[in-house]
């Protein structure tokens, strides 16, 4: 292996070992008690990359290595080890149908709770009990796309680091600070120490998020809670919010799902946020 | 059967027949041929039974009948005949795992272009190359929450009445006009003479969606072209448009997903055309 732009990296075959461990990590049990995890296809892998300390071991195709020269040579940089594996043995650890080929093994990127909110915090957004792992990792892209200082997830959500989650994210995991395993009375009681106005999405709120748009609430910095796929907020959290806030519908749908919402609450509050302060 | 409200409606078993021709129906072919589909599911059958000569049969699992009374009598009160199905068969008509027992034969919904068009809309979504149901489906959901007038769909995009795409969009295909296998070009022409701005949502537009809110122009009548899932408006059609448009993205993630962005997109137009005009 080199770092020389010229000569293509051929790396080295990968132990079984290593292939083991890398598929054992595809259960959660297994990722909570190494702290580590999979990253499958070429943005995460490069994200993961960007972020110091964080790739463990780079696995890539043995049929399609001379096409990620420029994520090896990353790692090469970044003193990770890369390692070839027959595409059969490598689509064994991959969560897609079709997988890139590439994959890194990480160590867990979660910060603690009070970590998370360090920093004078403006926007960031509490899971509380989301189930479905595309939908926790489409919010956490919509949050880092709306400029979110973290997001938090509570203890009875999905794992952050099921592959679904993960690739759903499609790299903004390893953008932003995420609190995993939080409890939803800690969090709110610290997002109000910090200063954070207390914000539930919720459809049977009494006003929408245009009138606190209006009102100037929204330009203050807000943690906003969103609630489970199926049945929201669970009624003993909505009593430990501030407010209970709609989306305005103008037509005949009741509701939006969850990643939709929680797209426009962010921008809403991101722009408020911008134009009035 | 019976119409009284005081004696349980109990429905007569389905014809083997009947029970065939409705799983044809997973079928896109059988499905264009016949200009029918099922909805799944109490919320898209009640939305069903709520337009008018559009559902030609509702099959009930033998085991749940008693569990959805309402709609039965819903059923009655249109005149459409109300089946009972063991529910061992009515699973193989379900797209979900956990189909709740409940499924309308419909007539397809789609409009002409030129109706989809007529009244003077105001908001209009065309989806160009859109290939996930879930996807369209969500769009839908969307359209319908913001008040648009009306959705547009590619020729090459997904099928409108996939099980997928008439389950994420709960009900709202029953609320808009939908056109389907609409020509790009003919959609913004149309629009174009119904005077309506034409805007792409693109990542790499020149401006964002809040440039065009401070520049008063989002207050007009819009028709917004949400392009492919992966690799966006494809370029001769980016071509056909008035301006290509971008979210705003203050983090670091590189963009939204399509449904969480056409949501913002519409939100944001809807709440500029209530403010402004």
């Amino acid at each position: 292996m080199t770092d020389s732009t010229d000569e293509p990296i051929v790396p080295a075959p990968a132990s079984q070992g290593l292939v083991r461990s890398a598929r054992r990590l595809l259960r959660r049990k297994e990722r909570t008690s190494t702290a580590e995890f999979l990253a499958e296809g070429r943005q995460a892998v490069a994200e993961a990359l960007a972020l110091p300390s964080t790739v463990l071991d780079l696995l890539v195709g043995a049929d399609v290595f001379e096409r990620h020269q420029d994520l090896l040579r990353a790692a090469v940089r970044a003193e990770v080890p890369v390692w070839s594996v027959p595409p059969a043995l490598l689509a064994t650890l991959a969560d897609t149908v079709t997988p890139q080929g590439v994959l890194a093994v990480c160590r867990t990127v979660d910060v603690t709770l009070e970590d998370a909110l360090a920093g004078a915090p403006r926007l960031v957004v509490l899971c509380d009990q989301v189930r479905d792992p595309g939908n926790l990792g489409t919010v956490i892209r919509c949050a880092d796309a709306f400029g979110a200082d973290a997001v938090l997830v509570s203890r009875d959500s999905v794992d952050l680091y099921n592959a679904k989650t993960v690739r759903a994210s499609t790299g903004s995991l390893f953008h932003l600070p995420v609190a995993v395993e939080v409890d939803v009375a800690d969090a709110v009681a610290a997002a109000r120490a910090a200063g954070l106005l207390v914000l539930g999405a919720d459809g049977g709120g009494q006003g929408t998020v245009e009138d606190l748009v209006d009102s100037g609430e929204l330009s203050r910095p807000v943690l906003w809670v969103m609630g489970n796929e199926a049945w929201g907020l669970p009624p003993e959290h909505a009593d430990l919010l501030d407010r209970l806030v709609a989306l305005p519908m103008y037509g005949r749908a009741e509701s939006l799902n969850l990643s939709t919402a929680a797209a426009v609450f962010l921008y809403a509050t991101a722009t408020a946020q911008r134009v009035r302060s």
